[in-house]
Formats: structure tokens, sequence, C-alpha cells
């Protein structure tokens, strides 16, 4: 089974070339100028821009908030349609059992027979035992190759203390197994929340105030010092605050292994969407919370000077109608998190690319190239080059269109970016050479999407200093 | 004509793996696994690494200093089997003459006919005349977008002021050409050479001591507030001292466009080297001078984070014997510079990739992709891409050798890297498809390089800031 | 009563001149040249330095470490022999009761028999309540106007978590409370000691080692966070890592309250004492630990810019034998803290104002002025000016000496400055105009101290912030 | 003669109280309570503040441009009803003379007959001169122990480029001679005027936006290194811009001797000023420019830590009818400089304290005590302290009124702070004892003044890194 997809203007992280790519068994078997190859099927590209598939390594297909579910893979088509081929999942950890145990369940009973896209994992820790400890090193075994850790969030379950993100910081390095951290600190927001509750402020727009950006940079801060401590790689997920933001970027200038990702929401939208009426802020409450413009410019320079290396969705499907409304008289109960999977691309081009923010190449790297290798699948995902999964996406610049939740796939019933208008449009998307989305409408099935074992990235930063040692 | 290239390990600033690529009429046609494409010559390149020719954004062969001429193009077969297949030669304007009839003049006459190497050209302001400025804007047109302004070297013909500079950049930045300078504080250096001499210390170590590393952060942060009043881009050429590396990683900070490079012995080399006996010091004279062990991790920090953009060889073929000699009794007539063309990539290779100081993709992006780019030349030059010009090297990592001036071909009777460990070597380079170099021997002949008109390349700033004005 | 102190050499935090000091009723009544008052007793200071008594901000009289109290105001005679006439005591809250109530009780039955130097207090919240949080405002009324947190200690009773610290700055700033932390990371420490005893590294110099620097950096900078969500002032206490002292630095950049003092023996004692070997180390084990030349490097600076505006003794009576010998097996019993209140002058004085690091302006300002003011004492301490507490110190800077416990009143077995020499020495001290301390030796009595209530320093940043609300 | 100033509340830098002040023959012989001195007359301060008189460091009554002179040491009684009784003038050095035979002459035949406050010198460098730089070194010992250079003003005979301000400071530092520069870049600015010229912008307007804040920084900048490779200190007169204000912050955080005064225009006027309409923007026209808010906000936090340590008026009496029309056609041809000898007392205290920007103690440092300092005049002027010079403000909070220049003695037919609140005034001031103004009005006479003689305050600096050297 071969593919062809022709006279395509292919982008790279470091190119962009009209051109042919051939496809042999769902991999990409050559790049090239009017390729000679015979192919069982021909994709005319003339026009549209190819990509690699994206790589969204921040989605909540599984999460839980008081018994109430996340919609889950069986909406990955909206992943899809949006030019995401890969979505990496965050699975919490069960009380008393082992990570790999509760991840593989999960995925055996349920993933695996849903998913559109292909995925893979990281290890949310709940349970901070011993025994998770000494598990930690094993998980890169099972394709599991970063864990997470909660800052934030006390009193709940999947809280973590600086203790255990030390313990998970130590357990984890000399495996190579990446810790990634929600940062925000929990007291503070304890504190707050309290206070907006017993004033009587029990509104959306208590959410962001009682996150300021300081609860985010101090806790990113602290990680990073952890971190250093540890002598270990670390990942800041969901980089919202300029502080933050600053605080990685000092630590790259101390040479710490310090990464992190901002979301696409974070560049566009702004805290006083919280104040919308009628419990209308309730859709946009995820944490940390939405900032100010200084902020959203501060991210833009940092993505575009590679401080921060990816921008992921942070997917979180609930429900406004229902689970949003849980908090409809205390904002503390509102569950935090919107979805995102299928605009991450179409935002990136239209207020990234198309804005001068950032180049065509930019985009490929941090919505796909840098998300797979920081996660361990740069073995197969996130760039178009020889030997890499099939993974690709026909951007069309040229239509212009409204978002609305009318066209959102994702199974809930608000989109945070209705009304904003989407320059280009995803046409087709290869998932493994075989063609999912067509003329912009998904074409594939459930299961199509397979689990992708991710390697242990941070094995590069030991590596590096092994050779350093052996000196000049 | 045609060639497959096959089984190397191929390396690109993204990526990396086994495969072959094929080459049409001096182009890369194509890359892939197992390429069917017919070809008129297969090489095997298995066991090897492939990659892009190298871009020496900083050469000098056609510097006169009082009267001597360093060596220049016949010499350059030292560059391509060192696999570098494009050079950026500094051509400085002759006094009363445009920059572009100087330069034209020069080809024409000279290096077109002994090019053993691609080349492009660096103007070089020696007068700062009103006709030169608008001068500026037309260069372009002729394929040469890139000017320098040297703030060191007070009392010669080629110092530029602050009002030189600026005039420079004011003249550039519609045009989309980039300013490069030369930054040391001419005055202070002026002020102590005086003063060692008066002291009655003429030797080569003078040298380093009358230009401290402040000498190039003061007139480095100058050039950074000079570009941004302008709003112009700048590039600093040959950064050394840490405080330069982080007054542009400052500027990025602030999101300037500032560019800057280092120069190979910069990050080998250690300022102790002017103090050796019997005048040998004089053949580590360049400028900046020589720095501490600080400096050179400061360094090999920035070019791995990408704070400086690139690593070139600020190659300079003055004779030990006759014309560093001219210093001997007053190091300030030591001509400044020093031979290093060929040894580029195994320095980086050895003493970069193999002391886990940066990764082989970052070699690549410093040593090939990214001067390119900065250059204007990317559209031909820098990468291992579909439709790139086939700058081929073919690198053997298994080899080791003691690097000597024996084996070098740059003219010159020293080698500065004398006796320094090498791993691996050059063994195969194609400049357009054609084998220049063949088992580590060069076997093509003077004029097979060609000129290739650079691109501006500081129009995507121009183009930025546009696209951004339109806002949201 | 009245007294004059003829012909010294008066030096304040501003100014230092040959002249009179005439005391009336314990107070300074004027500061002049050959004053013509009469009084009833002259003192001749020809050749002497004349200072105001110290005020020592951080010392522990009462502390208790498993049952076993260190020495206390039996002892406090060493204080005022080394030219400290104020002593600001920690008490810590006792578990259920209130702060005031605990302080009190301890003053009524203890202190007050037994001070030979005055006193105030600083409050250590143990039980961090509600009816804690709620008698903070109330505390400067009873002359109490600091409370302090200790970050560190993990387990410990006193030791208390994020949400301690930030309600404390949240009750504490509208009544001017000014809230003090000791800073490190709890979690970090308590994990590295565990781990050290796991190895069976159970000697003194494992608590360095297992309080690296970042340790403090990381809470210091937490700190400062807290406080700035809090909009409240915050004073870290006893700083020694060159990081926490530039995280102070940083937070006056931003315009933030933040104030640090550091102590004595981290301006000229190293890490290296730990290691002495047959348990010696065990004298120097003081939280935070230790540091390196860098570190008190940069300590000298920040004291010297006023970045840091206190030197304090920390000190803390706990006998080798007996005390310090818990932790024979195991380091992490070694009672934590070294007696020092006798040597702070002469080590600032020798090691500060004679090796060039500090003017005796600044000596005098660290010594007493500025610990004065910070801690609401200023009306009364820490001045040779009209109006004030008539404590003067007449300061011989001509005696050279060598330190040794043989000659220390603090009741302690060891001197952690044992064999250092000193410059100078302590001539004659009186306290509120009473001659307390003649040629060297102590001659005053028990119960001469008297407890001095504080005033709420705090309430100057409140009124700035009113004041700046008005605008222009 | 003797004078007893009796309760008022007297502040220091360091202190405030209520109490008197026993003057004896010009000088402060005593500071008391109810000092029982007999004195020949008795002022009653009650209700006043007791301020030392001021130190102005920076006026000019000499400074001729294009043959027009400012309005000189006739107008000096301005100064001491503002209650300035200190000002050091700037006196350009004669082209071919040395620098103290310029300034004897001067003092000797004009000033010393017109002084209505005391006075010293700064020596203004503006012949360069090998016999300038062989004179430096004796001017303290003539009483001189500044000097100060032009980086700006290209063209004119005062500029100086780097090779005259680095000669000057190696030549300054081992006398303790301190150097201040004037810094702006001059080239750019020099450019930027052109355009505006060029482009028809004629006016006052251009003047500010041919001096942006970069141009400063930079300059600024520059001087810092230029001090730090010459080992020397150097003063940075009148900041304004933020960034110059950080470079000096910065250099304290490498423990470099850098000092920096601001003006108290740059604190409370703004750059729209130059834009008023009918030439009225001209009164404006100062060097640097005037700025916006976000600059004066971190001018007032740079002076409150000491990052800044004096506030000058730069006082320069050009009359707006005749001498700033003479740019009327051409910006660059109005004088710069504007008066402001009078109200910087006021200013600071309504603008400073007032709004809760400084405290009191702040306002004395800035006005009066660390300007004596740095000038070497702290012998004798700046505190009211012992032994020190009886010049002493009596300052009157209650009455408020409107500045104008109606009220203004400084011989100037504008004031730039017409219109503004002033909160308090000066009501009386004593010069070395004598009453020179009662109830706000002039009682003194010309002559009154005499020139006082600067220590060389740079001094300090050697003997530190003396002692230092020797170590611990």
């Amino acid at each position: 089974m071969s593919l062809l997809i022709k006279n395509g203007t292919i982008v790279t992280a470091v190119d962009e070339f009209v051109g042919d790519i051939f496809i042999e068994n769902g991999k990409i078997a050559a790049v090239g100028e009017n390729l000679p190859q015979h192919a069982d099927e021909v994709v005319d590209a003339s026009g549209k821009y190819v990509l690699p598939g994206g790589v969204d390594q921040h989605v909540h297909y599984s999460f839980d908030y008081k018994g109430e579910r996340v919609r889950g893979f069986e909406t990955s088509n909206a992943a899809i349609v949006g030019g995401t081929t890969t979505v990496i999942e965050f699975v919490n950890q069960e009380q008393g059992k082992g990570m790999a145990e509760t991840i593989e369940k999960y995925d055996r009973e349920e993933f695996s027979k849903l998913a559109m896209v292909d995925y893979s994992f990281h290890g949310v820790v709940c349970d901070p035992s011993d025994e998770l400890f000494a598990e930690i090193p094993t998980l890169p075994s099972k394709g599991i190759s970063t864990i997470k850790l909660f800052m934030a969030y006390k009193g709940l379950p999947f809280h973590s203390d600086d203790e255990a993100v030390f313990k998970a910081l130590m357990a984890a390095k000399d495996a190579g197994v990446t810790v990634m951290v929600h940062a925000e600190n929990a007291d503070v927001i304890d504190y707050l929340q309290k206070e907006y509750l017993r004033k009587g402020e029990t509104g959306p727009y208590s959410h962001a105030l009682s996150r300021p950006p300081l609860v985010e940079v101090e806790a990113t801060q602290r990680a990073i010092y952890l971190a250093a401590m540890a002598d270990a790689p670390i990942y800041i997920v969901h980089v919202t605050a300029k502080g933050a933001m600053e605080a990685i970027r000092n630590a790259h200038n101390e040479g710490l292994p310090v990464y992190g990702e901002t979301c696409t929401h974070y560049l566009v939208l702004d805290k006083e969407a919280l104040a919308k009426p009628n419990f209308e802020g309730a859709k946009y409450v995820c944490s940390p919370a939405l900032r100010t413009e200084e902020h959203r410019e501060s991210l833009w320079q940092a993505i575009n000077h590679g401080w921060l290396n990816a921008v992921s969705s942070d997917h979180c499907g609930f429900n406004w109608e229902k689970q949003k409304h849980m908090g409809k008289d205390d904002f503390t109960n509102i569950p935090n998190g919107s979805p995102g999977v299928q605009d991450r691309l179409a935002i990136l081009w239209t207020y990234g690319v198309n804005r001068g923010k950032i180049s065509r190449q930019r985009l490929v790297d941090l919505f796909a190239t840098t998300p797979a290798k920081i996660n361990g699948l740069d073995h197969r995902k996130g760039h178009i080059g020889v030997g890499y999964d099939a993974d690709i996406v026909l951007y069309d610049p040229k239509p212009t269109s409204i978002i609305s939740n009318k066209n959102s796939l994702h199974g809930v019933d608000f989109n945070i970016y209705e009304g904003m208008v989407q320059e280009g449009k995803v046409d087709k998307v290869f998932l493994r050479g075989k063609l999912m989305v067509d003329n912009g409408e998904f074409i594939g099935k459930m299961g199509d999407g397979e689990f992708i074992p991710a390697n242990a990235f941070g094995l590069c930063y030991q590596e590096r200093k092994e050779k350093q040692a052996v000196g000049v």
C-alpha cells in the first residue's frame, strides 16, 4: 500500500519547499521533487501547505470530576479534523495501584477501542507511595516515559507536596523519565478561594482572582529549584504568566534542563472572558486562569524564541449545561478545563503565522516537532522526514471562516473560540498513511488510533552529563 | 547527470536517519529510504554521517595588511577538504569607490578564477560617504545583502565611529540588508596598547591584555543600543566574551532582532597561548583576543541554546615567518587573524558533539543551516533538503588523528590547532553534486566554486513588523 | 542623675566627630563639642570610639530542644560586655496558648529577673490557629510587633506551611506587625537528611550537605512571593546564600518591602568547620548551614549596600559536651544553633571595618541603628541622638587579642570564633546611662535590663501606600 | 557670636526629634533637648522642621552659550531662599588653559564677590590635553576634587570622546578625584537632530524626540564600562531614563563604585511640556530631555533605595525671551537648561515626602547629606551634626501656595514649575550661623557666600581596596 502526495508546499521546522512525499506501509519513504515512485494512490496537494500531523501533548480524555467524566476518546475525531494526529493523555494513577497497571487497564478496556488518533500517556501521580517511586524507573519499558504531579489543588487526592515532587524527580532521573508539574501554589489559592466565597463573590470571575499570576510564578520557580537540587530535568505544563516564563528563561541561562509549554487559549483569550454574564464565564474556567495582554505578548515572544517549546490544548471536555453548572453557586465547584483540541492549528496559523508572531517553521516546531521530541515520540512522530510515520496534514490557506461550536466534534456544548475568525482550514489528514479526514470531514473510524510507546527523552540529559564528565 | 548517495546516516538540524539522497543537476531532488531512482553514479555512505556542506560566514581571502595580502581563494581547497562548501568573504570597500563596484572587480579579476568553494560577499564599509549610504539599499539587487563595520581599530581606514554605524543601520534596514559589526572599543584599546608599549611589554601577550573582555562587552552593548534606536537588526561577529554573549541574550529577552556568531578557536583555545615563547604567541593574535575557560563555557552554552547562532572560522591566512613577524618588536604591528577554515567541522565534532556540548543536530545548525539562513543563502545552501544545492559532506566518525599543519592546505606556515586530537574525518565532499574531495583528498580544481547571490534576510524583520501592525 | 562622656570619637550611621554626650535620666540630652553642662559624673572617652549600644535582633534565650533549654538571660552579661545593650528574644508560642500570654508569662517569671540587657520580643508561631491569627493585630498594643514562622524543620511543632505563612501575613499587615521567616525548604532537607543517614554519613558535616544553598534560596523566594501576594512586608532572617540575597535584592528592584539580615558567623566562618574531627564540627551546626567564600563575599557586598540591613548573632547557647552530643550518632539530633552574642561587634570591627569591607558608619547602622528601626525600637534604641536611651559603647581600637572561650560569659563550653584575632575591644558600656561594663568587665547585675515595647514598624508601609494613593 | 535654635523638629538622614541646636562661630557646637547654653541670639523653631542647608551639586552660574551667559551668582539668593546653602558650580576649562587656573580666575574676579551661598567647583574638561591630564592629580590640593566630561554635544568644544573620558578616569583615580559624565550618545543625537530639521520639525518637541531614552542608556552603560576598565569610580549626572538607572543599579550589584544623581524636574515634569504652544516648550528644553511617567516612577524608586544618591537642580538661568528664542526656527539652537535652584526643596517635600514617595530622612539625605559626602564637602556641609557648618533651614510645613515666577529670584523670565502646588515653605535659613533668609525673604548680601574646598572623596575607594588587599 503506497501513497504519493504531490506538489504541496512542504513545511518542516527547518525548511519549506514544493515537493512530493512518497509513503509506503504508513511510513514516509521519500521526499523529493517529481518523485518517480509508483504509488497505489496519488493525492494532489497543489496550493496546500503540507505539515506534519500535530502532537498535542496535553489532553484529558479520562479525567473524572466528582464522578463526572469528561468526554473521552470517542470524541477524538475532533483532534484529527483539527490536524492533530497524536495526543498524549494524562491518566490519573488509581489509589493503591501501580501507574502502569492503571494505564494499561484504561487502554485495554477503553482507549484502544475508541481512539481516532494515535496516543501515548503521561502518568499522573496520585498516590505517592514508596511502591510508586520504585515503579517509576520501570515505566519506560512499558512505553510510559513521563509523569506528572499537581502542585495545585489542595485537598484533592492528586495534589502533591514538595516531598512528592522531589521524590519523583529523584526516582525518575536515572531512567530518563521526565517529570512534569502543574505549578500553582495550592495554599494561597485555597486561602483566596475561601476569601472570595466568604465575601459572597461566588461567580466564575473569582476563579481568576483567586489564582493571580504570582501563584503560578511562585510554584514554577519552586519546581525549578526542586529540579535543580535533584539535578533532574523538569517540564512545566501550561505556562501562562510572564513571570513563570521568565523563571524558565532564567533557568536556561544557568544551563538547567527546564522545559515548558503554553496552551492555545493562553495565547489568544483574555481573563475578562470569565466575567461574561449568565454563567458563560464558567466556560473559560481552567487552571491556571486566563491572563491579560501583557502576559500573552510575553508568551508569543517565548514560543518564538524557544523559551517555551510547545503549544498544547489542555483539552478537557466538560459540558457547560451540566458539569460546569456544578459550580453555579460556588466557583470552586466549577470543573477546571475547557475543550480546544480541534482548534489548535487554526488558531496558531491565524493568530500566530498570519499576524507575524511566528513563522510557519516555528508553528510546525511548536505544534508537532518539539512536542514529539520532548515526549520521546520523535522516533515516529512530529516531522515530515524519512522513516517517520506518515501523519500528514494538508492545510488550505485560502478559506476564511468563523469558529463555531456547530462545527466542533468535541461533544461539548460550547467552544471557547466561538465567533473568532479562522484563516485557512484543514483539508486532508493522513494517519500513518491512511486518509482520516477529507475535505475537512472525518472519514476514519473509532479504533484507528494506536498506542505509541514513548522513549525516555530524559536520558539525553544523563548522556550529555556523562560525555561532559570526560572533559576536553 | 545524477547521483545517488546511499545508506548514510543523514543529519539535518531537525532529524537524523539512515537513507538515500538523490541528486540531479547539482540539486537534491529526493531524500528517502531505498530510493528507486536510477542514477548515473552511486555512492555508498554506509557507516558515514551525511551532513550538509558547511557555510563559513566569516573568512578573509583578500585582506591586506600594510601591503601584505593574506592567502586567498587559491587556498580555498582547505575549506572544502574541511567540509565547508560555501564561504562568505569580507571585501573591504576601496576608498572613493562604491561597494558593489569594489566587490565585482575583485570577483571578476580574481575570486571567480580561483575559488574551489562557492562564495558570497559581505561588504566592509571603509568610506562611509553619503554615496555609500545611498548605495546600500541597492546592494541586494547585486546579491550582496550584508555589510560590516569595524568599531575597533582606531586610526585604520576601516574603523567606523557610532555615526557611521548608525547611518549604516538606517540605510540598510528597509532594504533588509543586515549590518554586522566587529565590536570592540577602539579608544580604550588604543590607550592600553600605548600603555603596554610604554612599559616595554611589546610581546604578543600584550595583545590579549590590551583587549580585555570589557572592550568587547562595551562595544557589543553599544551596537545593540544603536540597532535598537534604528529599529534595525544587527549581527555581532566573533563574540568571545561572556558579557557580550549575555548582552545579546538580554536583547533577545526584550524581543530585539540581535544575532551573533562565535568562532571555532574561541571555543577551544586559551588566552595563555599568546604567552608561548619564541614569538609563537603571535600565531594566536586575533581580535577579539582568546579568552579563558569561563568565557569558553559560556560560549558553548550560548551556541547550544541559540543565543549565538553560528560558528565560523574568521579564517585569515597570515604567514607567521613573514607577516606575523612584522610585529616582532611591537605587538600592535602583528597582523590580526589566524587560519582555521579547514578545521571547523572536526573541532566542532570532536570537542562539541563527542564531549556532550552539542548534539549533531545543533552542529549541523551552527555549521551550515543557520549561517546560510542569516546570510540569505538558504534558498540553496546549508541543509539537506529537497531543492537545495547538493553540497554534501560524508563524515567518517571512526578514525582518530592529530591535527597538524602538515595536513593543512591553507598555505600558511602554522596551524593554531596543531597537536590537538581530531575524532573522525571528512571523507567525501560534493559541491553541487560534483565530487570535490575523495578519501579526504582534494580532487577538484580552481574555478569550480561560483558566486551565490544573497537574499536580503533582514526583510523578514520588516515583514513581521508589518504583519504585527495589522493586529489581532 | 547626669553623666557627661567627653572627647570620644562619636560614630553614628551618618557621621563621625570628636565630641561630648550629655546624659540625663538615662537619656541622651545633648551632643556637642565642649558641652558646658554640669554632670554628676564625667567620663573621658579620648582615643575611644563612642558607638550606640548594639541591638541584636536575633537571640534565643529560651529555646528548648527535646527538653533541654539553652542558656538564658542569666548569661546576658555576655551580650553587654560585647557591646550589645538590647536583644530581641524569640519566644515560642505554647500550643493552645495565645502569643502574648506565652510571652508575658516567660517575662514575668524569668526574663525580667535575669536580664542584664534591655530586651524586646518576637513571637514565634507554633500553633497557627484561628485564635492566633485573630490575636496578631492586637500584639502591638502589648509591645510585640514582630512574629516569626519557621518554614524549615518538617515534623517539629513550630514548622509552618505556606498556609500559615500566608495567613500570618494577611493577619499582620494592617496592624503593621512584621512577619519574619526562617526560610528553608523543609521537605527537601527532610529527604536529604534521610538519605545521608541511610548512607551511614551520620556526622556533623552531613548537616551542611543536607541543607545546600538552594533549600534556602527556594524558600526565600517563596516567602517573597507570598508576601507580594499578601501585599505585606516580610523579613528574612539569617540570610546566608548568595542566591537568597539576590532574591531579596531583586525584590527591592521591584519595589517590594522585603528586608533581611545576615549573622556574624555567616560572614567569617566556613562550611568546612563542620568537618572538624572528634565531633567538634557539631559546634558549628546551625541553620542555615555555614557556606563558602563565594557566599560570604556576596554577604559583605549585601550589607555594605543595604540589600541586607542588619547583622545579628542568632545566639543560641547549647552546650557541646551534653546538648550537641545528643546528635553524636545522628547529625539530625544535634541541636541547631551556636552562641555568638558576645563577639558580634568585635568581629564586625575586625573583619568588616579593618578589612575595608564596611565603613564605621555602616557598622553602626548594621549593628544598632537599622535593627532598632526595623523592629520598632528606634524611638529609644540604636542611635546616638538626642532623646534616645543612653546605651553607649566605648570601643578602644588599639588592643589586639585572640578570641577564646575563656573570656566568654555565655555559659557554654565553646566559642565558634576560638583562636581568631580580634582588633580593639569594648572598654565601657552604659545602659540607659548606667555603667554596666568597665574596662571590659561586667559590673552590672541581673535584672538591670528591662522590656522595651516595640512599635509597629510595618505601619510605615501602610502609610506610604495611603499617601501614594492620593497621587500627584 | 552664638545662636540657639530651640524646639524645632530636627531632621537628619538618620533621625528626627524635637530639640535645640547651639551654634558658635558659625559651627554647630551642640544638639540637645533644652540646651542650657547661653546664646547671643535665640530663635524659636517650634512647629518647624529644622533641616540641614541643601547642597545642590549641579548648578551652572557661568555657562556661556554662543556668547550669551546664563544668569550667575548675582542671582544665588534664589538658591538660599529655597533652602540651598551650598552650590557646586561647573566651570568650563578655557581652551589652552589649566583647570585650576580657569576656575581661580573666575572665582577671584566674579564669584567671590557675588555669591550669596557657599560654593565649590567641578572642573569641566574642555581641552583634554596631556597637560590637563597631568594637572588632574594636583586639583585636590586646590580644593577641586571633581571633574566632568560631556559625552554629549557633538561638535561643541566641551564634547569628549571615549579617549578623553578614559584618560580622565586613569588620571583621576589615584588622586581620588571623581569623574562625572553627562552621558548621552552624541552621534545618534546629531543624526536625529538633522533628521528632524530635514523633515521640517524644527520646534522644541523635536528636542525630546531627538534625544530618546536609549541615547542616555547607551552612554551611561558605556561610561560604566569605561570606569570598570579603569578601575575607577564614576558619577553619572542627571540620570533621567529608567534604563540608565538600571545600568547603575546593575553596576552596584557587581560591586562597582558607580554613583548617580537625578534632578528635581525629571521627577515631576513630563516630556509633553515641550509640546506647549507658542514656543513655550522651549522653556523645558534641557538635556537629557524630560521623560514619561514610567521613567519618573523608576526614578522615585531609585532615590528611595539609594540607587541614585542625590537630587540636584541642574539650574541653568537662560532667559526665554532672548536666549531660548535663539532656537525659534531651529530647536538645535535652543540653549539647553532650565532654572530650578529655588524650588528643589519644596518640590521634594511636596511631591516626595507628602506623597509617600520618600521619608523626611531620605529627603535630607538626597537634598544635603549625600551630595555633600560624594563631593568631598562632608567635613563641613550637609548634616545637622556637631562640628558642621551651621547651615540650617527652618521649613514650615503648614502653608500651601502656588509656585510662580513672580516669587522667583533667579532672574529669569519663567519658572518651569509655574502653577504647581507647593506644600510648606522655607521660613528661615542660616548660613554658617548667619540669618540669610527670614520669613522667606532674602536678607543677606552678595559676597556672603564663600568657597568651600572639596576633599577627594574618591580616596575612600582606593583605601578600601588597600584594606581589602590585606585580606582576612
